[in-house]
Order: structure tokens, then C-alpha cells, then sequence
């Protein structure tokens, strides 16, 4: 069945991760299979699809047969399956970067140690301790499960300590954080990458918009960034890096905080609020935008190779000094394809997905000379998307 | 084992023509399936592989179970082949398309029939008629078996009559044509698209070299094109496409010939050489190089959906009036991996196929600001695949 030499990538999870890794390997010549529990997952499109759950030694054996490295799309692969992947082949992210995502509290604390600014926070096992945990923070906070939560679930909000029984309730009382809400100016993201040789390649920081709990729209690159912010999200991420030895890409999602600066003028800050150990989200505009896509960075490294330019688009290799990029996602319903397909400058990537509320479908990239002309567009976009988008 | 409703386009052909079909197919949400007759096709890596003879019933079968649409990416697709998997699904482009380009007398006699200048011809059946042909169109000429050549297969050059023997065994004494060699400035083509409502997109005229019969690299745009010539290639595309009634994208190769012009200048002339009813290597380009890549151009116009832009990727959708592109194919062997992944500004596609002389194992895609800029680059690609090139 195989044709050539063509290197195997073996990927935990075939969700639309997986997928638009697997298409950026194929451009490369290499073959991608994927380990998922459903027979419908979506990444089964383009890549070898063995079925089958995570934590079968089956099936995690018919993954990674012959593989030259194992991966994983998403940060929920139990630590077992992970572990049994890597004894067949190299997994890379390594187990210390799935460690330290899969809890919330181990994140904060790595965070911590690696000396970046996070929210106030506690962590808490009972609505007792919450309710005593928000006196001490005061303010308003957020109550995250400190594990299986992502796009928005396993979260709730408390405005008082009075709150403490109800959000508990909410989030299915189980082992939590709970963490000051930060008053941020917005959010942005840093997507980079490590190679096995410990060279390593950034994406400039990008700023995202949510819509209920869920990534709605990138725009790459964030507008207005200090270069001094710059360089401190990437001083962040080669501490990450280089603490959890990470192989392959990662995210790292900041608050950007205003703050009076001693000179009496304003000044920015980053608050470190999570990471992710793998392609994200709101990196994937550089499927378009960037010389090297996040996925096709996330094969170079996970594969040993030498790492591609992140530079954005600009036809001559190097960083754009004009080019703007936006990301919109496609939530729970398809908009009308012929009226994505009729706009010029726009890329529609869909995911092949069923429909589902909260599910993501699909992506559409679009493109502008400026940030200025993207931005009509854009609402455009938001508003096939989202009727009733920005009224 | 589908997921979503993701609409299904069956493809005759698993060769790379059909890999970058399926890829570009996949970021639509198409799923792509294809027939071959080898099981290890390399569309297969990417796609739904049916293995199967062309003209096998049940094959066809198979391959347009569920199909919206059916294509090929190669024009010897036997007739019958095409015709039962017509009766499945709409196949696009249609039956027209393939059968005039089958046949290299045919070929010719519409492009007179469309009023295209072309070489001087005749049709020869025999080493007796051969001769008396070249007598009659005198100077060097090229015999083609009027069937089944492709990449510089089934030709034999003449120099004089004297050298119809050897020349008529050398194609295996098939019924042939044979045409007088043009001396032409240079091989440019143009790849243009016709969607199922009549429209149609075209692509900047490319210029093309050739090693050894195969193509080598192709610039993109052409350097030098006068308007007057983009324009008149752009007719010639017309004529063609509505005549053949034609729904996806095509590709014709002319000559650019030097003439002496009527007022004492030099103008230029093209002549049509031949045409593919089909996505082509001169158009590989496209992927990074155009807002629509002629793959995607060639999915959207056979599902019947709105073409997209073919302008040149400048970041805001326009023709980009500086962006200039080249393609190097990698023929026979692949060149190190890791020393094309370090290059700046190049794009590295590999089609996963086991090496052999003179197969297309993969190709090389580099931008540049202008043309200036990609020559030194192109120049070490082209060395890298072509140990020599240039010396």
C-alpha cells in the first residue's frame, strides 16, 4: 500500500488539527495516519485513518507502525496512550509538554516558575474552599476544571464569593482553579516552533476575538504591538520552550494588560494565561500568510528537519511591511459556499465536518494590503458567519 | 466511513496531477477518490484509492459511486473508460475535450478549424509517406505518434527525407504526424479555466524550458510578454474552450515566433503547439503564486461552483505589478531534502513516488520580489535537481 519511501507521520487524534497537518505533510511527501475514535473523523480524508480509542494498544500499535515520529492534535491524549506511542517511535511534543498542559494548576505553577506574570489564582476541590478562595482574591474570577476543558467548557464565572455553589455545580464539581479575571485590553497569541536541534521560529503576535467562549476571529498581526511586547512574548516562549525541551509548535496565549507606567505614561504588559502544545487555532492564517505554515513548521520539526521561515507574505521571502491577514472561524453552520467562493481575496478552507452547534467547521482566510482593507471585508465575513455580526 | 456531507469528486488517474487535485479538493471540503491501476498511486496518500484497470466496469464503478462530479488528470483515458463513467456522473471536461486531444491529427485540425496558426503538417501512415512529407514541407521536422506521447515520447526529430526510416521505427511505425520544427523564440503556455456557466479565468502567459523532453522550469509571469500577445493568447483560449464546450481548467503551449513585421519592426506571432484538457506542470505555480491555485480553480469549475481569482498573490488580491515566480521540477531523483527545506523563499513539494529516470518525483517552488531576484535562487535549485545545469 505504500508508494515510495515516503516518511510516515503518526498523529493521535483526526480532527481538522490533524487534518490540515496531514495536508501540509502531503506537500512534503510524507504520508500521515491518524488515531481517532470515530470512523467520520475528518483528517480520515486525506490521511490513513485507523480506528480506535486512544488507550488501545492496538491501535495505538497500527498508528505508529513504521512511523518515523508520533503526534498529537490535541493536549487531551491520556498520558498511557502517549506513553505506549512512545515506545514505538520519537513523540514529539514529549511527554513534559502534554504533562504540563493537561492541569490547569501544573500550567500556572510552570508558568510561575518560568517567571511569567499570571492571573492571581488558587487552586480548589470543593465549593468550600472556592467560596474562601474568592474572599482572598476578591473581585470577580473565573472557575476552570483543572483538566479536559477547552473552547470555553468546563468554566464559569463568579462575581462574589456568594457564587461559589453555583459555579461549582456548573462546572460538574470537579478538581478546579479558580483565577482573578484580568482586566485585559485584548488577547493575543504567540505561535512557535522548536526543532529537534533547539533552533527556533516565531509568528508574529496575533490578536484574537471570541465569541461564546470560542475562538471567532485572528488578525495576524496584531495591530499596534511595541516592540518591546514583541520581544517579551518571544523571551516567553524560549523560556517555555526550552524548560519543557518541546519539539514541534507551540501557542502561547497572553492578556495584554494596560498599566501606568513610572514615568506616569501607559504601558503594556503580558499576562501569560495558557498554553498549547501543538498547532493552534489562531495560527492559521499562515496556511496563506506565512512562508512556512504552522502546520508545515509543526512537520518540520516533529520530523527532524530544518525549520521553514515564519515570514509573512510578501513575495520576497522576508516579513511583510504592509501585509495583514484575518482568520474568521466557521462555527456550527456552514454560511452559504457560493457566497465564501464569490469574494475575492478570501480563502475558504472547510473542514468536511457535520454540522453541530459549538463545532467547528471550517476557516476563511482573508487577505489585505493593509490592515485598513481587510477590515471591511472582514465584517463581511464575521456577518455570514455570525448574522448579526457587529449590529 | 464518510463524514459530514462532504460531496465526493472521482478522479481518473492517481498520478501527482491527481495528489494536488485531492489536496486542493480537502481545503474545500471535497473528498476526493480516485482510480488507478497501481496500488500505489500517490494520490492514494491523499485520497480514496479505487485499484482497478481503466476500463473495468466495476472499477468505474467503485470510483463514481456517490460522485458529484468526474475528471481525469490525463488525457489517455480510454474513451470507453470515460464514457461509462459519464453515465454515473457529470464528467467534466467532457467527452469532447478528451477525444481531440487524443489524437494529435485531431489536435491539429481544430486548432486550424479554431484559426490557430500552427506548425505545418501532415498525417503519415508509413517510413514511404514519411518521406514524401518531408520532402514536401522541407527543413527539419518532428514526427509524433498520432496517439499515447507524452514528455517527449513517441518522437523522432528529421533532419532530411533521408531519415524517415530510422525515424518511423524509432516511434515504433505508428500512425503519426510530422511537422516542420519552428524556430521559436521561446515556449510559452497559458492556463486558463471555463466554469460550467461559461465563465472563464486565465492565468498570466508562463515561459517554459525543457531538458531532455520533460519540463524543467517555468517562469511565471513571462518575462517581456507585449500586451497585444497576453491578448491573443487569451482569445486563442476562448475559441478553444467554447468550442469544446470545455468545464474545468485547460492549458495550451504556443511557440512565440520572431517575425519581421510589415513596418520593417520585429513583431512576434504565436503558434499553437498542443493543448491538455487539463490541470499542467506550467501551472504548478499557482499554489503559492495565484489567489486561486489551478487546482482549486479546477475543482470549483468541475463541481460547478464560482471560479476564483487567478491573481498573482500580492496580498490584496490584485495582479501584483513586481511578484514574479518560478517552478523547477525534480525529475528522477530527489535532490538533498534538507538542503532544499534551508533555502529561503522556496517551496518544497514531493510527491511521495519511488525514484526512476524521468519520472516527476516532486518540484521546487520560489518566489521574488521580481524576476531579477529568483534567478540566483533558481539557478541553485536548478543545479541541485540537475547536477551541471548551467555550467
Amino acid at each position: 500500500m505504500t508508494g515510495g519511501d515516503a516518511p510516515i507521520l503518526a498523529v493521535l487524534g483526526g480532527g481538522q488539527l490533524g487534518r490540515m497537518v496531514a495536508i501540509a505533510a502531503a506537500e512534503l511527501g510524507v504520508r500521515t495516519r491518524v488515531l481517532d475514535p470515530s470512523p467520520c473523523a475528518c483528517a480520515g480524508h486525506v490521511a490513513e485513518l485507523v480506528v480506535g480509542p486512544y488507550d488501545d494498544a492496538a491501535a495505538i500499535a497500527a498508528l505508529t507502525a513504521g512511523a518515523a515520529a508520533v503526534t498529537y492534535e490535541f493536549e487531551r491524549v491520556p498520558a498511557g496512550a502517549a506513553r505506549l506511542a512512545a515506545t514505538s517511535a520519537p513523540l514529539r511534543p514529549g511527554p513534559e509538554s502534554l504533562a504540563e498542559t493537561q492541569d490547569r494548576a501544573r500550567e500556572k505553577r510552570l508558568f510561575e516558575a518560568c517567571g511569567f506574570a499570571v492571573a492571581p489564582w488558587r487552586a480548589v476541590d470543593s465549593a468550600a474552599q472556592l467560596a474562601d478562595a474568592c474572599e482572598e482574591l476578591g473581585g470577580p474570577a473565573v472557575l476552570k476544571t483543572r483538566e479536559g476543558g477547552y473552547d470555553g467548557r468546563g468554566q464559569a464565572r463568579l462575581d462574589a464569593p456568594a457564587d461559589a455553589q453555583r459555579a461549582w455545580e456548573a462546572i460538574g464539581g470537579a478538581p478546579a482553579i479558580v483565577e482573578s479575571l484580568v482586566a485585559f485590553r485584548r488577547e493575543l497569541s504567540l505561535v512557535c516552533a522548536r526543532g529537534v536541534d533547539g533552533q527556533t521560529r516565531f509568528y508574529p503576535l496575533v490578536e484574537n476575538t471570541h465569541r461564546r467562549g470560542i475562538l471567532f476571529i485572528t488578525r495576524a498581526p496584531a495591530a499596534d504591538v511595541d516592540d518591546e511586547v514583541e520581544a517579551d512574548a518571544r523571551r516567553h516562549a524560549v523560556t517555555l520552550l526550552e524548560r519543557l525541551g518541546h519539539v514541534g509548535v507551540l501557542t502561547i496565549e497572553f492578556f495584554e494588560v494596560a498599566e501606568h507606567a513610572a514615568d506616569g505614561g501607559r504601558a503594556t504588559r503580558l499576562v501569560a494565561n495558557e498554553f498549547a502544545p501543538r498547532v493552534h487555532n489562531s495560527g492559521h492564517w499562515t496556511i496563506e500568510g506565512a512562508e512556512t505554515s504552522q502546520f508545515a513548521q509543526h512537520v518540520r520539526a516533529v520530523l527532524g528537519w530544518p525549520l521553514g521561515s515564519p515570514g509573512i507574505i510578501d513575495n520576497d521571502g522576508s516579513y511583510a511591511t504592509s501585509g495583514a491577514w484575518a482568520m474568521v472561524n466557521l462555527v456550527g453552520s456552514m454560511p452559504d459556499r457560493r457566497a465564501l467562493l464569490g469574494m475575492p481575496g478570501l480563502r475558504l478552507h472547510d473542514y468536511g465536518k457535520s454540522p453541530r452547534p459549538g463545532r467547528k467547521l471550517g476557516h476563511a482566510t482573508i487577505a489585505g494590503r493593509d490592515r485598513a482593507a481587510i477590515e471591511d471585508r472582514l465584517n463581511e465575513v464575521a456577518r455570514l458567519a455570525e448574522p448579526g455580526f457587529g449590529l
